[in-house]
């Protein structure tokens, strides 16, 4: 058994958590550099009161630069980047360049397309990179993975929108006009930093919209996968929402069946799809519920056909810093590997 | 300033708790009644311990039967019906036969169609007074309410997804076909007996979906306005989902519109229907919260157009207890006597 | 019935936000003016979407400052303010001579003592008000307040501490030494600034006690009050808590019976204590939860004694913005005008 | 390295499905048998959704009755038995019987004395075993576990309440005599079973007290252990919370320093003590919060001394369901084998 000596670019926030928590319990990850930017310096277990009472709780917190890529690939195979965009490409970009594996989870890999990127993010640092990146979802892009050294982490509310949406592009059970995403997501969703409408009293009894009608910046990054199962360009309406709870997305997915399509052909498709991967579908009648995959790598699935409306109904849940962030980063890093997808990776939800 | 004499029949659910708090604030309301089936007996402060410390705390539930109905018209105006369906039908015929005015609370009064009402519910214990009965919502049907003696409260989800939908069907500013309607509920829209899926750790970080694809029993209630709105009779997908909060219902709701309709438009349509009422149409930019309008008799309603595909999105936030059950219950009643509609009900809702 | 022009200075805030609520309602108070510092110029309903739909909405925010105080004594006849310690010493004073009533929510006017204030806050903006200043806990200085003109009303803390152990000590039933208060508040407790601690993420699954072993500020206000009562000086051990919703304080405190001291006695004083306020002192078995206050104006207080070990235990249940705040602050106007506490505020607490 | 064949009975509450979640993880058990008495029959995937997925969800819950005891002990080495007491003490006696290694998670084998157990739950079923069993604190007992058979997991309210104050008590640092423990717990520490103070809107808002004034059942065994650490009887003051989270109890102790006991002093104790355990005892100035131990073995414990009133304070907090109840569990089995005890057992809790 090879153990990987692993980095984390950008540790203090939820997704750098996570990843903390997920790589102690991996028998073939060994965590060897936290690296961070502001709060370089400080104690791992001052930052990250999660690890308090644990050896990494003493840690020092080092300060990354680019530049010290050279230096860190002497010290580690893999590093895990967690920064905003624009910075993770950076960070990326010098680190893959000096030999190492990396694993991107911030959106700066994702898109095939630079001026896609720069359309919704600005123009991006490292243009040349975008074809060598691979899209970490493993259960569309194995093949694609194996042996990648440049992984792109999905975006939580994109692995939810096309786990349950792709495999029935790809095998033509749906039309791929007027496809409408409705998303929930916990409040952990938008990051560690305080704001005015994260703030517990402001969000505790308040559910809301936000960035909907074509305005989320998520939306190229479904379009770009959805498009790819579907063999042809699509647009999609996806209306994210911000929900009372931490951890969880929960996604209701509307479209049109082709003729004859069934809920249990939509079952049949993504299951097939889904082997070998962490997605779960439900048997007929369940229904996914973002408490039932907390904590854990898995994704759960649901379809269900509308008789009255002849609509079809998608449902998925995951936990957005698990399956939507840290836990498919290192999915899709076992993948790369060849080993299996949950190779060390939490088998069990926690409940409650 | 005549003072009406009313009383409450199943005061110890929330509908009743909120019919409480509301009538001992409302200048024309004098609550001189409350009855109830399996705690009568009690005393009130123990079953809503909301009214310890006030007089209303020492009243005693009284047994209530429809056959009590001639002896509680010696000594009321208004009773408010709270209780499950079927039996709240055969309290409010006793005790509207009674000479009484009736606002009920329940779906027993709310479907013009008695097949549909079997459809969905099972036979209607009292059919002939479905067209006596006025669909309490004052913003649509005011007229109807002028002087009505048998008003149906509306449900709490058709409310929310009647409301921003119906004044864009009558203005002819979306199309019938194709409505989608995403529904995300507090817990307290379950009611007030303990479920497992209502249990606190089940709840506090689940988000779920359920009854989709057809099966709400509210459906019928929302097509049905929403066809009167059209003119036509339309079909409705209905996804209903119970979110980790107690009070609010957030709709965010899918619509085609027509050649033409904007979102300028839709504000201007709705804002006209709704003048006199309790529902506030937002800014553009500005997205409803369930925050916003906890405790308070009022409707938050937006809307959006996606340019990239060309759909509507609407949005509603309402209190599911107030606006949807009780204040609006109260509301109805105002309306139906010549007041204003927000005579006695909370003018600010309460933050945080 | 006489109506009082009253002004807010600090509006944005929680308390200010409750504020508006609940003069909104009161037949003997209209709001004329909301002042504030920071977000002068904004409309009010951008500012507080609990008041969007209402006219209040559409007022806009005046800059204050305490230069215009002899202006604001042109429209209005009593002033709330709700500012930081030390401007609203300043804003108060200036107001208060400018000839207006003042009820300051702050800490500014509550200590009878200078160099305490001095201690715990620093150097005090206006001393010469200290003695001039009435404590607004109406159950304890309701004479005092009878024609005041500034009003100090107390801190939420303070209140849920005072309450339940000043008739023990006034009526010699416990001792002075050795009395312990464990506090827990909700998160709107902190004010409506967004804070790492007060992050949903990081709140919601998250009990934490802090500022304890004497560092609280609150600590000289409850020894003062509990002085006053005892008619001697004492000193409590006081730990605060952040609990993991938004409104309520529920503090359990511990005192030693005097001999012969029972339950029922601490009943009995302190229901005679709390004749006309609105206190509840529940019966035997009860015991006091933040939800059956919410919204409301009211305080429920419960004893027990432990037979194993001889100690009382004495709890207390507040919405912490209402009768630890705002609500306590018009209750003390009614008393000071000699109308009844109660009068405007809501009967009946908000369930759920 | 050994493996060993584990069981559960009782399964589908919330302390089973928390063994379930890290027996799944612990490279030294393998789940061989999961018994229910109400629900055999079901697949576990159905009554646990957690492990959805899974290949644990396919198992079936066989149906456990103790008669069994012999067949099992030929399939397992170890039993955790999670059944309401009285039935566990029964279930737990078979299996002892047998020959199996039993770790019991009721209240059954905590208490030494017969007499006791009587008076706060009834006849025990099984008192010559009273004496067998070994109380599962491996910071306090590390050497009567070794090799123990019969392990009675300590309750989650002793947990938080004994670590904190029996290394004190053990080096003499505080007074036996009036020893106040306030604990707040979260909501799964009522079981998994819905009841109308358990139900989601009763309880977001709400934190109330039960159980005070020396009447809750684990006051004999805080007073137990605390009494083998002083040496000698003690009585305690205990008041359980139910507070509005899922996971969590945070403990506040109030204890008299005996002559030059500092702070400082009670952390050097607690740390000798807890040497090799999973007890954090945190640096001078930061306070434990339930969220930053949620999901891992670990307790987190701090000490104050108020300079103002000489009183100690003392806080604990734990996951009710993983120090307090099934992670101890498991831990206090490793310490029985001469393992690490955090063998197997999350390092790193979930934050958020």
């Amino acid at each position: 058994m090879t153990r990987l000596a692993v980095g984390i670019v950008g540790a203090s926030g939820y997704t750098g958590a996570e990843l903390v928590r997920l790589i102690a319990e991996h028998p073939e990850l060994s965590l060897e550099y936290v690296g961070a930017r502001e709060k370089a310096g400080q104690r791992l277990g001052d930052v990250l009161p999660s690890v308090e009472g644990d050896a990494l709780a003493e840690r020092t917190l080092e300060a990354f630069e680019p530049s010290h890529a050279e230096a860190l690939a002497e010290r580690l195979d893999v590093v895990f980047t967690a920064l905003p965009h624009a910075a993770s490409a950076a960070a990326g970009r010098a680190l893959y360049e000096a030999g190492l594996t990396v694993v991107d989870l911030s959106a700066d890999f994702r898109l095939k397309s630079a001026a896609d990127y720069e359309k919704w993010y600005g123009p991006h640092p490292a243009p040349e990179l975008l074809d060598v990146a691979v899209y970490g979802l493993p259960e569309l892009h194995r093949e694609e993975l194996s042996g990648a050294r440049l992984i792109a982490a999905p975006g939580c509310y994109p692995t939810s929108s096309i786990l349950p949406l792709a495999p029935l592009l790809a095998a033509g059970l749906i039309e791929r006009e007027g496809i409408v995403i409705d998303s929930k997501s916990g409040v952990s969703g938008a990051g560690r930093s305080p704001r005015p409408n994260t703030h517990f009293p402001e969000t505790s009894e308040g559910l809301r919209p936000y960035s909907i009608a074509g305005t989320h910046r998520h939306i190229p990054e479904i379009e770009q996968e959805l498009a790819r199962a579907a063999g042809e360009s699509l647009r999609v309406v996806f209306s994210p929402h911000l929900a009372p709870h931490s951890r969880g997305i929960l996604t209701t997915a509307y479209a049109r069946p082709r003729a004859g399509a069934t809920a249990d052909a939509c079952r049949e498709a993504a299951r097939a799809r889904f082997a070998g991967g962490l997605v779960s579908v439900l048997a007929e009648g369940r229904l996914p519920d973002t408490l039932w995959v907390r904590g854990s790598a898995r994704a759960h699935v649901a379809y269900a056909l509308d008789e009255r409306t002849g609509m079809l109904v998608a449902v998925c849940a995951i936990d957005n810093l698990a399956k939507g962030a840290s836990a498919q980063a290192i999915q899709a890093l076992n993948a790369s590997r060849g080993r299996p997808d949950g190779l060390g990776l939490p088998r069990v939800a926690m409940l409650p």
